[in-house]
């Protein structure tokens, strides 16, 4: 019966002390310097066990991994550089010290791909179910973060890469889009971006809820990935799955189209409220029909 | 069958931007502008229903409060100003929005009391149990930050209050000791500090371990909290529970003898390893009987 003090001994040895990190996870908080130049963002995203992943499915190391991407995305999102993190596990009693740890070590994993330092976090155990917490604080690039909120009536809607049927697995193995979200943020051109989490008719309605304005998606140029041409009972046709499934962490933006030629292009931002799908010479509403948790 | 959507909207009402919030719980990150002269402080803590509160018995603007002030804690035994919070909470499925809303009140209560602003935070719902987690972010009050590695021999070990039996109701109420921390801080004579959420015997446990050091208490020294007096079928006295209970909030920490005059001096620090409890003029060993997760 392993405790939570031996753990976090365990993660103290995988910790380090940096120019950012002053003093890291072990104390009652972790002390950051922040460059004066920067700006601080900062986020929070969790993964639940029957949610977000199944744990008599996925690994531990697997599991650890998607929590730590799926706040990284959100860096992505706004195309800003993640340095540190902070992570909770609410584990169910029982569990075993080394499931613990490779939960940690995804986590790890997934950080060190972008030099993001795991300063801080909290264990506990519990009768319920598996849980784990992502907090991700970023810095600036030497550039204005990109809100959802900028886009403008003109603007072309851009995505980083083919969308549906992510539940295939690469819900569970995708990259957070952090190299691409800098190297859209770097044009200067960008005037809205979301990382595709929900499902592109659900984020894309927040993006032009958030700028106030509506969009037309041309249905032949939305890409759709090999994963979701694949047979489904739920009686959705690959081009469905592509606009309404959710956890692509593709990144959704819009601005000129001219300034991202090697991005692909899948529609425009208008200023008449609503989005539409056009399809065979017609458009008609394109009903959000994402993720959204109903409680 | 109230959504995700909905929620964030209202929780976007009880928002606003400020000097150091540039924009708001609603985009993908929150963005804050920290003063450069400041240290980042970071930390993050949860409560889980069976542990830390019980939904059957606790109120959700209850729950919500203590969800807060746990993390706020942390600020107080670092000596800082908590500066800004992020929040998730995993709802089981079918809880009513008026729940997660008075949820919700309660944490902003608890971070309005400190100047705190919840500037950003995730929800989802489940078939688990609730589960809230409050990521805090503090800034330095204009002297460094109080660690727990601090203490040296000679010191005195005191306490901000009484100790013990903080289940029969006061782990759900307390006031975390900001204003206390940041006092005993600006004297610049504080060594170490923690706040009392594991236990006495443990807490001080942590300090003496991330010091190098031992320490003696003296038993008649040691504040006993009235809620500690009443019965108990579990065998403890009314001074075991001051020493082993967790939960107090209370502060713990070690500096010169007459720097601290108003506060409870209950101990001092020493060059010998271990923790002893002094009593009828005997010194045993005090083992740490304070709380642990165990999984």
């Amino acid at each position: 019966m392993p405790g939570e003090f031996d753990f976090i001994r365990w993660i103290q040895t995988q910790q380090q002390t940096t120019a950012l990190v002053q003093l890291p996870a072990g104390d009652d908080l972790a002390v950051l310097r922040w460059n004066a130049a920067e700006l601080l963002l900062a986020g929070v995203d969790q993964v639940l066990d029957g949610v977000h992943f199944d744990s008599t499915v996925h690994g531990p190391r697997l599991i650890g991994q998607k929590a730590m991407n799926r706040s990284l995305s959100d860096c992505a999102a706004m195309a800003c550089l993640p340095a540190a993190a902070l992570a909770t596990v609410a584990l169910p009693i029982g569990t075993p010290m080394d499931y613990a740890q490779q939960l940690y070590l995804g986590m790890k994993q997934a950080a060190d791909a972008f030099d993001c330092q795991i300063v801080g976090g909290d264990v506990a155990s519990w009768t319920g179910r598996l849980l784990l917490t992502v907090t991700v604080l970023g810095r600036s690039a030497g550039f204005r973060p990109i809100t959802r909120a900028g886009a403008r009536p003109g603007d072309m809607i851009f995505v980083t890469g083919p969308l549906g049927g992510s539940l295939r697995g690469r819900h569970m193995t995708f990259t957070p889009r952090i190299t691409e979200g800098l190297r859209i943020g770097k044009t200067g051109c960008a005037t809205a971006m979301i990382d595709l989490s929900d499902g592109l008719s659900s984020d894309l309605g927040h993006i032009c809820q958030a700028s106030g304005v509506g969009a037309v998606i041309e249905a032949l140029r939305v890409p759709v990935h090999p994963d979701a041409t694949l047979g489904d009972s739920a009686g959705m046709t690959p081009l469905d799955h592509a606009l309404h499934d959710g956890e692509d962490y593709e990144l959704l933006f819009t601005g000129p189209a001219d300034a991202f030629r090697d991005f692909i292009c899948l529609g425009r931002i208008t200023a008449e409220k609503g989005i539409f799908l056009q399809q065979d010479g017609v458009c008609r509403p394109l009903e959000p029909r994402g993720w959204q948790h109903r409680f």
